[in-house]
């Protein structure tokens, strides 16, 4: 089987070398690096992050590239397995995240610098917030996939595009397969920004971020006609928890109403760690959901927050009791 | 065990007289009409729809009186059994859902009007869309249920509110609580507009709309401080299916992306019914996710439609092999 070392390129260039080939249905295992590209280790603090290059961001293994793959035609990639190092981050970049510009409007200091180091024992990510010890299952998925753009140029690789790219899709782990278009010959397919675990969303900006091995399949589909990715889950349901506080965000808008039921969860866990801790937390591990995009003029997004990750019995057993959690 | 029969009303207001009165602990049968108000029946043709009076939508039970709830307190409602009368509907009413005003922008005719009369044994709803038999697992949970008001007047049924009202958040099913604002005394709670199961989003604008009698508990939660609902789930995974078809949506709006989502899922499964039809089966199946909010600025909202919900066997490995999908 073939292994395909960490050599990374941090921008969309379809001008870029393939550094490696690989042949439709070839097994491989891609090495990535996590997406600070090694400014974070394992033992950072969060003063660290104000020296923070963010022009280092999402080192992506690749090129690669899928012999025969020309455009019109489409790559398959299939998740095999995923093998961590045995820890990951999260983290709150000042200015960056979906609460970034939120200080004028809530009372709870998201700002930040905040820092998590977790600990992987390959099955589970722990780490301590406020008094709460967090376990959270780990579904691992790389953050980046994607083809080579049409256009020439250099891109950033923060928004998604037609392409893949920086989908953030927390359900592509093991069971799951996405086809990508192709755009230039050869796909040139590049990976990167793996997480051990994210809630949809990314709320403050980070998953679990971790350097990881990637074992998948490629295929080439001939003549695809697509515009954009496609996915294919099974068992997703494996990924979720036995029972959630959840929080429904209405408004005629859905990015506010996002915003509610996120500041919801995290007012709620607040009582247990500091308003950026649970911010981070959230962006660990939250279900966002459109719940109804119908009953105008009122859309409702709910976030779920998975009770089972807090390893306080009787934490949980409050979180439970809604009465305790309001009275 | 108190039985409260569908005495009806179909506006907020707080005026209105109890039709009962419940005590701190109790738990009761509510039965419920489906949200037409009889005007759609188990032998209703889509010839029926034109002729619709949306002055009649969502009958509700109530108002139920909380005996000792003051303003500022809150009721819990728990969800304990649902019966059905082994039949639902599911219909597109021209000019309403969330595609309605999409004519111009998609060569698929999504305008309606559409209807499908689904049968249930209780577990689970099946109907046909074009050749496809299609069996849905039961779920059923109340659309709206809410306390009254605080302003007075009659206020329409249709937008949730910090009351809840019409929120259609899909998981309310056995195993759920909802906690819910006092405005007035008595708390004066209402539920309606009853499902046998619905996707994220409600999409097409109804779910599967079913007639159901409601086993609740209602507790009282004296000082509870609360200015919206807030959820507790357990056992949400036990809704969910082993395998999904999926596909996202990306834009710098999360109305536009969810857009995208949902009408890629309508494309693909047009390939084995009228579009129209793939809308309605969407409203009634799709999970609807935001993936991510922070990768500046295409956001990602997921369309997950669960292929377990196809009876064909054939088609749900043509589906899962997404070169078929797109070859």
């Amino acid at each position: 089987m073939l292994t395909i070392h960490a050599v990374t390129h941090n921008k969309w260039d379809n001008s870029l070398k393939p550094i490696a080939s690989v042949k439709d249905g070839d097994v491989i295992e891609v090495e990535t690096k996590e997406a600070s590209d090694g400014q974070i280790t394992p033992s950072s603090t969060v003063e660290d992050l104000r020296g923070l290059n963010f022009d280092l961001i999402h080192p992506l293994t690749g090129p690669i590239e899928v012999e025969g793959a020309e455009p019109g035609d489409a790559v398959e990639v299939e998740f095999l397995e995923f093998k961590d190092m045995g820890w990951g981050w999260t983290a709150v970049i000042p200015g960056f995240g979906f609460l970034a510009q939120d200080s004028y409007t809530t009372p709870m200091d998201l700002s930040g610098p905040g820092l998590k180091i977790w600990k992987s024992d390959g099955e589970h990510s722990r780490a301590t917030f406020g008094n709460i010890h967090v376990k959270v299952r780990n579904f691992p998925f790389p953050g980046v996939i994607g083809t080579a753009l049409r256009a020439p140029g250099r891109w950033s690789t923060i928004p998604p595009r037609e392409n893949g790219g920086n989908m953030d899709v927390k359900h592509l782990t093991v069971g799951s397969r996405v086809i990508l278009p192709v755009f230039k010959r050869g796909a040139l397919l590049s990976i990167g920004d793996t997480h051990l675990a994210q809630g949809d969303g990314e709320v403050c900006g980070s998953a679990i971020e971790a350097p990881l091995t990637v074992k998948l399949r490629v295929r080439l589909i001939k003549n695809a006609g697509i515009s954009q990715p496609i996915f294919y889950f099974s068992k997703v349901k494996e990924m979720d928890y036995d029972e959630y506080l959840a929080y429904p965000g209405m408004s005629p808008n859905l990015w506010e109403a996002s915003k509610i039921a996120v500041k919801g969860i995290i007012s709620i866990l607040s009582r247990y760690m500091t308003p950026l801790e649970a911010y981070m937390l959230s962006s660990a591990t939250l279900d966002l959901k459109v719940s109804q995009v119908v009953d105008v003029p009122n859309w409702i997004v709910t976030a779920y927050f998975p009770l089972d990750v807090i390893e306080e019995r009787e934490v949980r057993e409050e979180l439970r009791e809604l009465d305790k959690v309001v009275g």
